[in-house]
């Protein structure tokens, strides 16, 4: 060890990964049903765990846990709400605890349909049994860093596919490249999307989240159908300017998007021609876009986004 | 090495996985698409291939997966009918493959909704942009021996919760017994069910193979939810009971079926009840039932069930 | 439901699977760990569970687990031993349990190196920290049917690549063939293998299975490793003769082989050569090469094989 | 939309994800290989790809997954050398290509024990057959900004156990608390790190990175293995003291850590004691710690970590 060495903690958070709970509303006869996976990582003051091993201020992973599980009694409401009620609770808590982030998936399911009469009729779907609806996967993000919290909501694994109104051209040559150009082809993606709430509409409590999450995933989805897509960047701001476009409450919208590479066979070895019509869908490698979309002026920079995976 | 040691290939067989082919019919404005991971292997005699490295009779999986590309150009229909062609196609090309096993999985698109009005009209949906519906994945088996072709089909992966009308009393108790009685329990399975069709119906062609598939998902979900569930095993008999009763052309319906614990959380500590609202869902370990339900009458060692994962 | 409608149940069994336990043994310094994964399935008569919802006989799969983690107090020993005990248990404590299916999965760990002395000398690793190999992982079944047990022993999960001393050649050419003939390529697979030990080895409880499975794993690498492959058959067959031939508990080897493509890139776009250098890992398709080899005389038929997957 | 919505492009990134590379080094009787999969992602001005559908700077992924293999006909010697040749060959090629970010993971291979004669003698292992190591996977991740390139080394998925030397005590308890102290349990986790090289060694070109990866896993093991932990966050601190002692070129340390809970069963409803032998292993929940480690002095900000995933 050389004379100089100090080492010192830098940023740090702990706390319980895949709290997985499930809430059933059952005041009446038709249930409904919240399922969710919460991660709770709390920040503050936490240098003599790290550097002596007292653990005074460790609130127990355990016991953030139990305060998930606790909190639920009350309902979750939206992800985002249930999120910044358990962030209030342990920055009030704990003196040493100053901020956090809380994370949360959200798995949809959809009443199964049955021959059976439910209490809103029949095609209402059933009272009590549901299959998960199994496409997107929500998800929300709350910081907080003293009293200002802040709220990225979003989805994973959105996939979508449109068969034409797709190409490929006008971009730079050189000694490695032998891709063909294109005005002709399948462009696929997994949609990851989230998007930041102002911290005026965050503080002033006006976001209907719920509201706000079913609008944007139609939103993308439109932006994603509509119009010729010069290359997948092309269509992820095409993507951006529906959402932000239509909700003021949004400050910026980020994407990780695979290009997944749907291939034309080659059948002429076989005498047969291919008017794009099979195509061989590739895994690996595939093309990574990374984009963050944003109103003029605002910063870049917000600490929101650490610890979200993917987006630049 | 004993001097008597004779060693001996039994069965095998042999060819290409994962093959994701996807199929846009485009003759018209309004596109369709079918999105299909196969796999073919080949049974006969391969003897001098795997004992003396004589590969005069191996055709190559690479040659499999060309086959399944040129094959699709004149269409999928269904994975049952687009593997019964392979497995013809196969046996009549080369003498001494007399027969093989051919699987698929197929992924289901929706259209995707849109202001853009649609070649059908804009209500139902886009003409050309999809969304991954993401729910089960459907799959078939087709397995040729000598002139005889059976087929399976299946799902994997319907995910189904009932919140009420479960529980789980009357059972054996000795010295490693802790498990409470309950009649009020959450019920939730990850649904694999496969379901072989009669020889005879498949020797005269008459089964609509993608009609009949999203009937039996329709009559397994509704199993699934009518009634009092005694235990999984319980439900799962009603579940091929609605199957087998409706459709005459299925022999028998197997089950693997997880029992996915969604444990009630002990809130006293924490000063709150829970009645019946709060669960954790826990993945591991887990119950799993396996259950074959046939006419009575029918076999239960058909073939056709080889390889087929995680059924008795 | 037409009249004659009669549904009987089929083959069925039932249990807890995913049950991981860990057990140190801490009678001395230096502890030892034993880490694996259990399932454990019953079989029997389960009528009345299934067509009537009476449980009278569903031993619940929360006491399979309890019982798993009880018999792990008295040590694990071998997973094919351990499985065993479970098997007489069962089918000793309830009449009407007359079989059933026990499956381990074992995950190995070693001793980590440190400059700290251990009880054993430095050289021997640690006493009581350990690192995960995270090679292969090994695995094992224990089907009982009456007074009968039959022990299928295994690996997944192994994968080996040779990069010289393999080809292909010599196969049959059609219309969909455009594979190129090669004597020099890479050879790469991801091996898992059973072998199921000889009823007379088990009953006289002759096997030593800890020693039987290190010893056969390396037979494998040196089969895989030894010779000119000229097609993953005949590089399997190699394997299955080690294994056979040292070992005359064995009936029986079973393989489930995936071809791991290697594609050798086409560099001579960008000019350059490519002598055997350069290689694209490719994840889909893949060959899938199923096999079986036994000693003469014995049937191929044995139930132990039932529900294990990806193999014919 | 609001009339002064003007929507701006902010950060993005794109390239290749998963070119899988195999490099076999034959110039020799003994083979070497080297099993990499490479990201290459560009920054600089795309602004019109995006804005305008316009690709006139857009270098294809396709491209950079060819200039991937290509480079690698020259070898690739350690994943962070190769990532930095291709940094300077993209910014070097492209006016507008300002910066970017390159990201490999390395998976290990041994050489397989053989009783066949290698060129090395027998105890060396064969000269061209490798079996994967399977253990941690390294990665590497190198960014270029201007003239400025940082380097991030480490691995992921390093699972290691202590069988006592654990406690946690001494924390704070409120309403949700539930947890038992203790003094003696399993830790447990999958170690994920990354350290961060200082500029002027990156830039001086002194370090050996596969002599330093090498050794920096075998400090993270000893800091493991040393002393009692108070907490994972305690001994995280002591892995992180080891290598910044020993390693000058490195100014920080990064850990994202699963406590992975292995709870003592309570066996005693079966008559049984448990002292400290036989463990249930859970999956989910799971603590999650992360934490920094800097010399005094340093930034936390380095752009190099953004998009590293599970670090704070």
């Amino acid at each position: 060890m050389t004379e100089n060495t100090k080492i010192v903690l830098g940023k740090n958070q702990y706390g319980k990964a895949g709290v997985r709970v499930v809430k059933i509303s059952r005041d009446t006869e038709r249930h409904e049903i919240e399922d969710l996976s919460v991660t709770s990582q709390l920040r503050g003051d936490f240098d003599a765990a790290h550097l002596e091993g007292d653990n005074g201020h460790v609130v127990p992973t355990d016991t953030q846990k139990n305060t998930v599980f606790g909190f639920a009694r009350d309902g979750v409401g939206s992800p985002e709400e249930f999120l910044i009620r358990l962030a209030n609770h342990f920055t009030g808590e704990f003196a040493w605890v100053t901020g956090g982030r809380w994370e949360a998936e959200q798995y949809a399911w959809e009443r199964i349909q049955t021959s059976a009469v439910s209490s809103q009729g029949q095609a209402e779907g059933h009272d009590h049994s549901f299959v998960r609806k199994g496409q997107e996967v929500r998800n929300a993000v709350v910081v907080k860093d003293g009293d200002t919290i802040q709220v990225v909501s979003g989805l994973n694994d959105l996939t979508v596919l449109k068969s034409t109104q797709s190409g490929f051209v006008g971009y730079p040559k050189d000694r490695f490249t032998t891709l063909e150009e294109t005005t002709e082809r399948i462009l696929a993606t997994d949609v990851s999307a989230r998007w930041r709430y102002s911290p005026e509409a965050i503080a002033n409590g006006s976001v209907d989240f719920n509201k706000s999450y079913h609008d944007v995933k139609a939103l993308l989805l439109e932006g994603f159908t509509e119009g010729y897509s010069y290359a997948l960047q092309h269509t992820l701001y095409g993507m951006a300017q529906k959402v932000l476009e239509a909700h003021p409450e949004i400050e910026e919208v980020r994407f990780s998007a695979p290009n997944k590479h749907h291939f034309l066979v080659d059948l002429t070895p076989f005498g047969l021609d291919n008017p794009n019509e099979v195509f061989y869908a590739a895994d690996r490698p595939y093309g990574l876009i990374e984009a963050n979309f944003q109103r003029e002026g605002i910063s870049d920079d917000s600490n929101a986004w650490d610890g979200i995976t993917g987006f630049c």
